[in-house]
């Protein structure tokens, strides 16, 4: 009996996480690399940063995940380069600083993608993005800091500016986000607070392109742009960003004119780039990679010529049978069909058979406004309002990982519909001290 | 109508939480700082070191405590200083850096108190302390990245030291740790690793005194011993800390001996000192503190000379009506009475009556030491096993603020008995970076 196929999954998100479940029983000796000792559902990471859920609820520990599948061991570390040729992941392990050269015979290379600031990383302090549970953290302390700071501050110029909140990009995820400071400002927070009124908040969605959820049909725009004013988050679209710093955001326009908002707190979620892991994996494997850092992979979803490395998800564009290359859209889906496609046809070459190329099923869209509205895309049909918001609903519980954790965010969010509060609205020691050192008394 | 009474209250642990929610409704203009934006339920801290609990289950944002208190307001900031002859506290505001003198016509301060390293503050960085939630995310992050570190380690002799855990201090807090540490090796991580086997981890509970809870009766000592030992904790009585590095632990004996034991993660829950704020109110009162830095009360918890200002909880001690000064023992049930005792005082007071000196109602001990068991004293009475959890459950989730956090810990303490597991086991990005920067994606 020959030795075990050695596969290496890198990334813990929704590509590999799909992939390594995909694989529970196979006859392989399976390994999953991630940085975090959890996988994260960052689809909801934006509840997290309003207070609404807490960072447990939306994360599991992978070692938990894996337990009773005996073909995976987990590994905490982060990749810091592949060997192609010598089959090898070198792994920088966190727990003990040491790099590690992890032999694979299949590699399944899932990184994901992060917000990008357009070559701005200078607005990065000003403005922390929405992706990493410390992020979300990160924001939620600033919000609720907002408000602290303007309950004390006298200048009304500079108390307004505390109470202006300017979110940058109006898809999904920005809509969510703007939805929500609007629900925490007129509704969960109103009257706990003494000198200020919360519902005289300004929550500012900025969007370059001219409708909000660009990448849905021009009608459920309208409906959601709609129901955002509802909320009272007022709209800002056509109009690049062109500069953030401590306390203001500036605006493009097409005639070339700049206006200066004063803001003090200033949420991103806006662009998208790929993992650095695909720049990595190009130049090993002597490709390139887009404008986005996406590295291109074949229909099979293999590097091209490496039929025995894969790249998933966001940070991949795939090139389809007609040579031409194109990129799914990065969503969950995407990422959880792919890497439940590649254990496939893993399981497939190990019984020596060949498969046929990956191909997307689109699910349709979602998106979620505030308490009880939504808009969902299935096909054709488009679907708003509440049975819209009830899908969501049951859609990110049904693949939120874990019962404990299902069971906990719809405690949470029933007990937020009846009460209209927020559990979590904790300001975290580090940002409330402003990085000062703090004594533990 | 004469100005309001302007009541301060400093510290929102239980006894500044306990007086300004006995003042609800009160004919006064209330004042309630504290340097975090949340009230801290500390007896339960040691469940998120664990993993057992998430930060927001302990932990209930004041603001949304006194929504409905409309006497009241919270301020957001550190204080620095008292000036007594000007009746004013000086506040180093937290969301804009300012200091800001607040006036008060009545002062209670309520500022609580921390682990002591008795002297050797160089032993933190190796040994966080279990009373904040910083402290309690640090020991989670330490704990699970030692398994980690273990499971990649190739050295036995350095596997071992990450398999070994030391508590420092057996009373209750160091007691329901060092069993929660081996609950979690012996039965919720078994199984999650692939090289190592959790279960031959050592914990070792380190105490001066020659038995655990030597607050307790020696019968409950006997039995907390053999319940811990049965649990699979290793006591080490009678023999004080003497030395702790970044992998060892050295204790002294009493005929002058050292032992080194090679121990990676040490949690640190011994020694009490009274916050800082206790001395700044002795200096400013001409008065002194004693060796754990608490300030002398008087028997209705004013400042001598001070009829107005009051000092509550386990940062003073109280002169008794013979003229002799004690500490009540640490704990939430004194600071609770001593709060509602101040809150009934300032009431009678703005009536023109006079008060009662302060007296303490023992409610007895309780202390929990794993699944399903515990120990209560209870006057005379002594219960241990099932009862005592039953008891010890109750009353914690009675007196968690909120029925929300009620809710969710209940709920996720059913699921725990249930599974063996716990849900809140993720290592922070702060620990599990090693300080180093990470990117985001």
């Amino acid at each position: 009996m020959g030795q075990q196929e050695r596969v290496v999954i890198v990334g813990g998100g929704f590509g590999g996480l799909f992939a390594a479940r995909a694989l529970k029983g196979a006859d392989i000796d399976l390994t999953l690399i991630d940085r975090r000792n959890f996988h994260l559902f960052q689809p909801l990471a934006y509840q997290v940063a309003t207070g609404a859920l807490s960072p447990a609820e939306i994360a599991s520990p992978l070692r938990a995940v894996f337990k009773r599948q005996r073909n995976t061991r987990v590994l905490l570390g982060e990749v810091v380069d592949f060997d192609l040729a010598q089959r090898q992941v070198l792994v920088e392990q966190l727990p003990n600083d040491e790099t590690a050269a992890i032999p694979y015979d299949t590699l399944v290379v899932a990184g994901g993608s992060h917000y990008s600031y357009f070559g701005h990383e200078d607005w990065q302090p000003f403005a922390p993005e929405l992706k990493s549970l410390e992020g979300a953290l990160d924001i939620r302390s600033r919000v609720l800091r907002a408000f602290e700071a303007a309950e004390i501050e006298d200048d009304s110029e500079a108390r307004t500016s505390w109470l202006t909140f300017v979110v940058v990009g109006a898809g999904p995820t920005g809509v969510e986000m703007a939805g929500q400071i609007a629900e925490l400002a007129r509704d969960t927070l109103r009257g706990d607070y003494r000198s200020i009124d919360t519902t005289s908040a300004t929550v500012l969605l900025v969007e370059a392109a001219d409708r909000v959820l660009p990448n849905f049909h021009p009608a459920s725009s309208r409906k959601t742009a709609r129901a955002l004013e509802q909320l009272g988050v007022s709209l800002v679209l056509g109009r690049p960003v062109v500069g953030i710093d401590a306390d203001s955001v500036t605006l493009g326009s097409a005639d070339g004119g700049q206006e200066v908002i004063g803001a003090r707190t200033v949420v991103w979620a806006a662009g998208v780039e790929a993992s650095s892991l695909a720049r990595t994996l190009a130049e090993r494997a002597g490709s390139e990679v887009d404008q986005s850092g996406r590295v291109t992979v074949e229909g099979d979803l293999s590097l091209p010529g490496h039929p025995n490395v894969f790249a998933i998800g966001d940070m991949v564009r795939v090139r389809g049978g007609d040579g031409s290359v194109s990129a799914l859209p990065g969503l969950a889906p995407v990422a959880m069909q792919q890497g439940r496609y590649v254990a496939r046809l893993i399981r497939w070459r190990l019984r020596g058979r060949a498969s046929p190329p990956f191909r997307y099923h689109d699910k349709g869209n979602l998106a979620t406004i505030g308490r009880s509205k939504a808009i969902a895309e299935i096909g054709p049909a488009r679907i708003a309002g509440f049975p819209a918001w009830a899908l969501w609903l049951g859609v990110h519980v049904f693949y939120l990982i874990g019962f404990q954790n299902r069971l906990l965010v719809l405690l949470r969010w029933t007990i937020s519909f009846v009460t209209h509060g927020r559990g979590a609205r904790l300001i975290s020691e580090d940002a409330a001290s402003n990085g000062r050192v703090t004594t533990t008394d």
